[in-house]
């Protein structure tokens, strides 16, 4: 089946890469998450739109699921391929097709890395704003996938907001050009909008049209240590009101021991259950002012804002390191989101929860505040096996989930539903809306071969 | 027919508010166009999210079909009742419900007009920021069902930036609560971008939850002359190079003669072909060099800065005042959109067609450069009949929206596709994106109740 299957792909497609060695089958076939085993039956890899197209047109009339692949740098296993599926890797198409300084928009196709994006709107003095910290790794088609977020959204918003066009390819293989580049187009629904988010189940992004803006005022990065959450809430009000906020990045002491026994340099010296990474349009007078009003409170125990460029990349590297150095000890990572409004009554009773459930397990909490964005990561003690350790998280990711529902907020901010948050869709969204999407998935992929078993 | 459906409306929800006074069916049975013959079976206007549901849920269980209803001042009659649709107003749903000062939203009720809407923000020191001249009447809940857009798009963005949240009743009546507010989520499809622009096709809004910012900084207005569109270009390059804008409208000499025989004082003497009204952040040195430099290059002829908020409403009232003055010579419409980049080229073949296709018709254009948003207004000339100035426009529309398809433009930026549009969707949208967008409409209202006929 498998060999016939793949025979008939090469001899319709005789001049496209494909890949079938176990090497490449195991390193296409996952992304970070390493939850499953993976099995694709090759990986294609076009050089083109064309080409691309060509291979889901074969998708289609032979009835073979596809997973589209960026940088698979997922952490919900939306770009695993472990059944079997043709993974159709974005990988080569990696160029910037146009830029345009009337419009402010730089066109690539899906496989470039973030980094590469942000190096080619800074070589016309613009930048294109979405940033976090797989941004060397991850594909800009795979931010488009999960309306990826990161530690601009305060100032700038989520992927969403930079993408002026599309081109995309849906599940019976038509390619369509979606909002081209317009800034108003009220001429019936934006399909747009409906394909960012959707984790490759609709369509497959192949090329986007990217919006550019003006780099920001030279900014201040500062590191301050607080006593608990509820300062953390009120120095995030005083820093919003006072200062132009790029950045309001928080991190617990557990991170914190994490990151520097990875290498990052200590800041600060002393032991805080809270450390922020801030970023604001660079006006020290007022920025002191408000810092030590929150030191005047009690909110803030200590603080050090950077004095070079190095040291503030010194102080980012507390933040955007952490990821990284938690990998060894095989996260269970909860990326959750709420209203600001909800966040203290949420962690009230989630902190509670967490203690009664995992008290042996190190739990590792950061985020974005001002985004209502946390991530709660969960480490495995050695002594678990991966199994049971995955049992045990899958059981308190129910009772989170129910909580998070209670309060109004979503069990995924920014890395999608993929396989691991399927289970609990139904704590964000309604049977009705999951009912709408499932015709709406239909409408665009009428054989269902698009990323199957993703989402729901 | 007639008297049994409302009988059994009337007897199932015995509290609703029912109109059919001939009048008021003609009043609530139009928008701002005057093409149809308002013929609705009558007006139901609920007090309430449930009274609304249930009126949908009877549509739904009859066969009847709807026509939700704002401000009705749409200009493409999208909110027109001529064939015996009930009218569903939420003229009496105009309620602010909710303000939250850690999220900065307002959740309001769809019936309420944008300006209440300023004001309700204004009240806690923040704005909304999309606005126009219709903010007055236009209803937010109309507003979305556009997207609309307007004069300060150029620095906000359009009505789509700033919805946290809808509350929505689709075509089986269910509710649906859409992000909830939630600055982060990705969970599975946005169908709340997917209903934003939709035109009451896929839904009727309810509820919104709106974001705010924090007000601008205090303002400039100036009024600028220009010799041609040439030099229009080169300004709008050389301010948004400069000036930090949050407006850049423009209109001719013609849309000016109209806007002062309606009452508005002229600010510049002598005749102009185009005009600019620009608003900017206050940085007067600034302003004074970008315009000196304008000067010195040919591009600005002549110019005025507001040295009072009077001066500058009276400087905005040349621009804003245009769509009124004109509405007497009912004139015929084109609201389109194209890159910034693509003006030049569709300018030079457009201002050609107009002029070989109207040789004997004033034609009025203005719009928003920096959006790349052109009004095209035909006015009729006194001794065309209607119907005959109608076809006539029609001829011509059909030319235009071949060359926009050219120019890969849209044949509407902000004012829906509605009635009026419709026979020109496929110069903007694909046969394959139609044939999508008819797909998602089957699965949101699968009896086709929700605004028939409107879209396409």
């Amino acid at each position: 089946m498998t060999a016939a299957r793949l025979a008939s792909l090469a001899s319709q497609l005789p001049a496209l890469r494909l890949l079938t060695d176990p090497s490449d089958l195991e390193h296409y076939g996952r992304d970070w998450t390493r939850r499953w085993t993976p099995a694709p039956l090759a990986i294609a890899l076009p050089a083109s739109v064309e080409e691309a197209q060509a291979v889901v047109r074969w998708a289609y009339e032979n009835d073979v699921a596809l997973v589209p692949s960026g940088g698979r740098t997922g952490l919900s296993g939306g770009a695993v391929a472990a059944h079997g599926e043709l993974v159709l890797s974005l990988e080569r198409m990696n160029k910037v097709l146009a830029f345009d300084a009337v419009d402010r928009t730089l066109t690539v196709q899906a496989g470039m890395t973030l980094q590469a994006v942000h190096d080619a709107a800074g070589q016309h003095g613009l930048i294109y704003p979405v940033d976090f910290a797989a941004r060397g790794s991850c594909a800009i088609g795979g931010n488009i996938a999960t309306n990826a977020g990161g530690i601009r959204v305060i100032r700038y918003g989520n992927t969403r907001e930079w993408i002026a066009g599309l081109t995309v390819i849906n599940g019976k293989g038509e390619l369509l050009h979606l909002n081209r580049g317009l800034i108003k187009n009220s001429s019936g629904y934006d399909l747009r909008h409906l394909i960012i988010g959707s984790e490759g189940t609709l369509g497959v992004v192949v090329e986007a049209t990217l919006k550019l803006t003006d780099p920001p005022a030279p900014s201040q990065v500062m590191l301050l240590a607080l006593p608990d959450m509820t300062a953390l809430m009120h120095v995030f009000a005083l820093f919003r009101a006072r200062l132009s906020l790029q950045a309001f990045e928080f991190f617990t002491d557990v991170a914190l021991r994490h990151v520097l026994a990875h290498g990052a340099q200590r800041a600060i010296d002393g032991d805080h259950p809270y450390y922020v990474v801030t970023e604001f349009d660079a006006d020290e007078e007022a920025a002191l002012a408000v810092f030590e009003q929150g030191m005047e409170q009690g909110w803030i125990h200590d603080g050090v804002m950077a004095q070079s460029d190095a040291q503030a990349a010194a102080l980012w590297r507390l933040r955007e390191g952490i990821t990284e150095s938690l990998a060894s000890h095989k996260p269970y990572k909860n990326d959750i989101s709420l209203r600001i409004s909800a966040l203290p009554g949420f962690l009230a009773e989630i902190q509670a929860l967490l203690g009664e459930e995992y008290p042996n397990m190190d739990v590792v909490w950061f985020g974005h505040i001002g985004d209502g964005n946390l991530h709660i990561n969960v480490l495995k003690p050695a002594t678990l096996s991966d199994a049971d350790f995955i049992a045990q998280c899958d059981v308190v990711t129910k009772h989170l989930a129910q909580t998070l529902q209670q309060h109004g907020g979503s069990i995924s901010a920014e890395h999608g539903i993929g396989l691991v948050k399927k289970p609990y869709l139904e704590s964000t969204r309604t049977a009705e809306e999951i009912a709408l999407m499932r015709g709406v998935k239909q409408v665009f992929d009428p054989k269902g071969l698009l990323n199957p078993g993703k989402v729901f």
